[in-house]
């Protein structure tokens, strides 16, 4: 199994370490990721400026990696119509991120966009997320994605599934299983701290906890809450289905001004 | 009514100033856009570095303006919680942006994204695009906007709605009407140009056209080359509902190890 991994920490992150040692297991490693922490990114891509790549080794020179001066949609294209071209990747991993990717949040999140282009390139893809504390480890974390890469990619045969996967805040004794979610909702209060910079100009800096909503009890941000790792399946379709018949009023709108 | 636009291809460009001249007609107009070109940035949020914002005037001075550095996502969250936080818009606008936005290819817009920004938040949004050589005006389709907000805002009553509408390649005169449209499917081929820089390093554009794929008849993409108007209701739930029941064997896992 030939296996691409991205994130959005950039490439020395802890996390995508920890993933390059636990599916140097299983299969063949191949790294691209940004050169430089891209997180909170969405599916920015780079089209108005050059992307340069670095050829680089990892983890004892043993895995391939290309440093990145984009974003983690830039590095997926660029390795499957680059780099990798001739070796293509069977999956697709990102992360392991530095913090949760839960719920609406994951439309900014650079770690999901990642698996989120691969699925949409055809592979099978996962991004994975954990809040870790700086005495926590990401190793259970890449392990258990070593241990379910290979049915990903079973199950992919038809069409190919993007997974987003967040790892609970918990020691792994403490994990109590993995639960399949849809994702929850995130609301964010007071968002901007205002600052005056030297010039006496006015700044903000974007900050806010998470309101503490009442969540779906299927939803991955109440699995995460009881020490589940969630799974949830994403799609890249961005149609609202529900409503199409609802504004069949806009065909009849007179265009004659 | 009170309108708020935003855009990714920064405060001055000529789609924008357009959609101003034609919400003036009917409601308060407030732009709060990025003072620079974002175009492709998707759902990007500035969490890393502060957001300065610089209040001035547009149209001969009689429309508040905020020009933002940073994304159209950003735009809207200081907008809706810091600058018009007691004067709140019914509507966001956010465009229009030079160039099409659709099928697949709306998940990397910055014009979309303020749309969708607009409705996770709880308001009513259009995001509106079109292909624009020199010689045509944008005045059409803003005049179009302008005539269907109100509608736009009373079938937003229940919940909020997100439209991404699509202006076709031609005449005002030839444009036949108005469809309601799902995302079609967009693939790019030979994406990237190879270069080298003047020290002999490698760098990479990415470039590319749409493969000239076989459409759904109800997709978007379908609308526009018909000249017809696209406009297709999003939503920002990620989640594969169909999947959900085809990888409950995760929830089998065992974790011992």
């Amino acid at each position: 199994m030939h296996i691409l991994l991205t994130n959005d920490d950039g490439i020395h992150a802890p996390g995508i370490k920890a993933l390059v040692k636990s599916m140097k297991s299983i299969g063949e490693v191949t790294v691209v990721a940004p050169d430089n922490e891209k997180s909170a990114i969405g599916h920015a891509i780079t089209i108005h400026s050059p992307i340069t790549v670095k050829h680089t080794r990892l983890i004892d020179d043993e895995v391939n990696a290309y440093a990145v001066h984009g974003t983690p949609a830039d590095c997926i294209k660029l390795a499957v119509e680059v780099l990798l071209s001739k070796n293509l990747p069977d999956i697709i991993i990102s992360g392991i991120n530095s913090g949760p990717n839960l719920g609406t949040d994951v439309i900014y999140s650079g770690t999901v966009s990642g698996a989120l282009e691969g699925s949409m390139m055809g592979f099978p893809s996962i991004a994975i997320s954990m809040s870790r504390s700086q005495f926590e480890s990401y190793d259970h974390a890449a392990l258990f994605v070593s241990k379910i890469a290979s049915r990903v990619l079973d199950c992919s045969k038809i069409s190919p599934i993007a997974f987003n996967i967040n790892y609970p805040v918990c020691d792994e004794k403490e994990v109590k299983g993995t639960k399949v979610t849809k994702l929850g909702v995130r609301k964010y209060r007071n968002n901007f701290i205002r600052r005056k910079d030297p010039r006496g100009n006015w700044y903000y800096w974007m900050n806010g906890e998470p309101e503490n909503l009442t969540q779906d009890e299927n939803s991955d941000i109440t699995a995460v809450s009881n020490n589940y790792i969630s799974v949830t399946p994403l799609h890249f379709d961005l149609t609202s289905y529900d409503i199409l018949d609802k504004i069949k009023w806009l065909e009849n709108e007179n265009m004659e001004y």
